[in-house]
């Protein structure tokens, strides 16, 4: 909890520098609100039991209940927001504890809504994905797509308007799976023409530096209205990025297709480079109208939506690869700073007054709950706290109004540490303490 | 969510003082855990959907999860542990957002476990209940009673060994409705003897500072072995909580009876006295054997308990009460300090390089979304997020290698600010942040 609370210390310091909100949403959301949102995964979200009243299920992701929560907003300034949300989630998976996957998982969620223009929320988005993953010193890149220019090449390449989703799933499959294995599912499984696949396979296998330049200069592929929208967004997108410092962190990835429903526009995933196992890191990506699927429609009958980008940080796997780089028993657990121990004949009363002063300042402090404890325990909880200084008391240092400051972190002979006046023990402490 | 954040880092602060580390526990646990520990208010328990596999509940409090947690450590050390957990609980009631009695809401628990002298905990849980309370000045007293002090005095008013624990929990309710109808439950559903009621109103309806003293030379009270314990560990609390100078917090109350079935020793309850209609703010006791039924037993075929003594403090309730008094409107709820302003023909990429210098410098900056944002809209944001300093840029600033930085908390007229050297703008941003 210690490295956990650390880790969430720091990414939530970086949405704030960002101006970013957090907003806190119920675990549970009504089942309708959830359901046609993550399609074939629908399957792991978890159920409440019919108690009597509304039908309610576990929150999936921090998404949907964001879109949901923007939808309910009735003033026009509250649908403007940056916010986070840290928070768990829910999927009724086959744990792997090893890969991070659980039941009950954390994520770690920045969004920008409003109505804006094009890319400059998008490109704050990736300079926040950049600055996380450098302040927890996860070495990285960000792979990017775009939906427009995925729907575009699909067209161009002659795939059905109804075939796209289920292609585009498909294609998502090639960081895990070979060409030949995902070919396959597109052309025995999904009924694609193998000349189709192939021309797809051309566009989504390309690795090179100047992607973006061959493809603009692909007239088949510029032809089309989507991929010139997606072309044209990722460009501008790319120059913003530059002025943030962070467009080295980006490389065109046609193969990246995100399995979600509502993306719409930019995609990107973070793909950690330290520990082989354990890949993306982070996600997200356009979303422009998922909100509207909540808020209904205004008076010409169009939804009123709300555009939306944001990113997930997969914050259990970032845990995993803190846990991994430390020695777990050097953690310091709590923050005890000082421990009052006492080096005669119990001298309870006596360790409860002087710990109390020491609450009273501030300083944080504990003492063994034992009328008569024995000296070398009292030591022992120093050492395993790994509490820094101990004061102590005995039958001398109380006749004389004073008191021993040790500071358990020298292990050089200091005896049995300083003789302080009791009336200064407070200055004297805070001092070493700063 | 400003205002509860403040409120969590307070408290956690507190209990950090004392020396706990935090813990997390899942949002369900097996139903079976939680069966049979909330007396009449487990029909408000919230079950998961059988969708196969094991029968899940949401978790009612935090108590009976981290007495769970405690039974399944096997080694030793982790069996004596001062924990904390802010963390939301589930019930399936009737809410009352003017109470802030809701559905999910959060509750804010400190515990001590492990096997320690008398009362010493106890008083160290006591001590931070004050602090807690002081610290978001909540004016308050704390009503003390003990669960055998509670039975020996049933007992000796002639109370059945069966009905202890239905009469406790009409006696409860003595802070909300008068004695006369507490009687009646008593008497007429439960099936007291008139007699029997009446002696127990002696006791539980005395109002006396020197209720301890009279209890004490009760000869027909003192001489049940369960009353004389309870009296006992109250005399050893306050010589404590009076070293720990919160003795004068507290208040003997005999009419304390506290509903869940698992307290044994000490119980109490927080009564705030600033606002009416919200009474107790926090509450606890000392519950010995609750670890005792999920731990198994050992060989002599005793459960294996660890005693524990705790506080839940109604953050919800101390929630409303800090709301009630502040100008909501006034609440600054981002972290923003600067805002970054053009004055000229947009400046987009002039904006962004500059905010990034800002980020980068981990100042936390804004600027508006747009190519050319016009001036007055800029100025309302900073106004309504009341941003504290501006930035602005404009083709002048430009050429001159300047900025103007505006302080907008001073109304006086100092016009567009004061104009500073580019490069000099961290230095004096940071120097005014300060």
């Amino acid at each position: 909890m210690a490295v956990r609370q650390n880790l969430f210390r720091t990414i939530s310091s970086i949405f704030q520098r960002h101006g970013a909100v957090t907003i806190d949403t119920p675990v549970f959301e009504l089942s309708e609100i959830l359901s046609g949102k993550y399609g074939e995964d629908s399957k792991l979200i978890y159920d409440l039991a019919d108690q009597g009243g509304e039908q309610c299920s576990l929150r999936y992701d921090l998404t949907v209940p964001f879109a949901r929560y923007l939808a309910m907003q009735g003033k026009k300034e509250a649908q403007q927001i940056k916010r986070y949300q840290i928070a768990k989630v829910y999927r009724r998976d086959q744990p792997v504890m090893t890969k991070g996957r659980l039941r009950e998982f954390f994520q770690c969620d920045f969004d920008i809504a409003g109505n804006y223009d094009p890319m400059i929320p998008d490109a704050e988005v990736l300079k926040i994905l950049s600055d996380t993953l450098d302040a927890v010193q996860v070495p990285f890149y960000i792979k990017l797509n775009h939906r427009k220019l995925l729907d575009g090449l699909f067209q161009v390449c002659g795939v059905e308007q109804t075939q796209i989703r289920s292609i585009s799933s498909a294609i998502d499959k090639l960081d895990k799976l070979p060409w030949e294995q995902v070919r396959r599912e597109m052309t025995e499984e999904k009924g694609l023409s193998e000349v189709v696949a192939d021309r797809i396979g051309q566009y989504v296998l390309k690795r090179d530096e100047h992607i973006l330049d061959i493809l603009e200069k692909d007239e088949f592929l510029m032809g089309n209205e989507e991929a010139r929208q997606g072309i044209a967004d990722i460009k501008l997108l790319l120059e913003y990025l530059d002025l943030f410092g962070v467009k080295d962190r980006v490389r065109l990835d046609l193969s990246l297709a995100r399995g979600l429903d509502y993306y719409t526009g930019i995609i990107y995933e973070a793909i950690q480079t330290e520990v082989e196992g354990i890949g993306s890191i982070a996600a997200g990506g356009r979303y422009d109208n998922l909100v509207g699927m909540f808020s209904g429609t205004n008076k010409r009958g169009q939804p009123k939506t709300i555009p939306c980008v944001g990113i997930s940080v997969g914050v259990e796997r970032l845990f995993s690869l803190l846990m991994a780089r430390q020695d777990v028993e050097k953690i310091k657990s709590n923050a005890t700073q000082v421990y009052v121990i006492s080096a005669g004949d119990g001298l309870l009363k006596e360790r409860m007054r002087l710990v109390c002063e020491l609450w009273d300042a501030g300083i944080k402090a504990s003492f063994m709950f034992k009328n008569k404890p024995k000296l070398e325990k009292q030591w022992n909880v120093c050492e395993k706290e790994q509490i820094p200084f101990a004061v102590i008391i005995g039958k001398d240092e109380l006749d004389n109004k004073q008191v021993r400051i040790k500071d358990m972190r020298q292990k050089s002979n200091q005896g049995g540490g300083v003789v302080v006046e009791r009336k200064e023990m407070i200055d004297v402490l805070k001092n070493k303490l700063t």
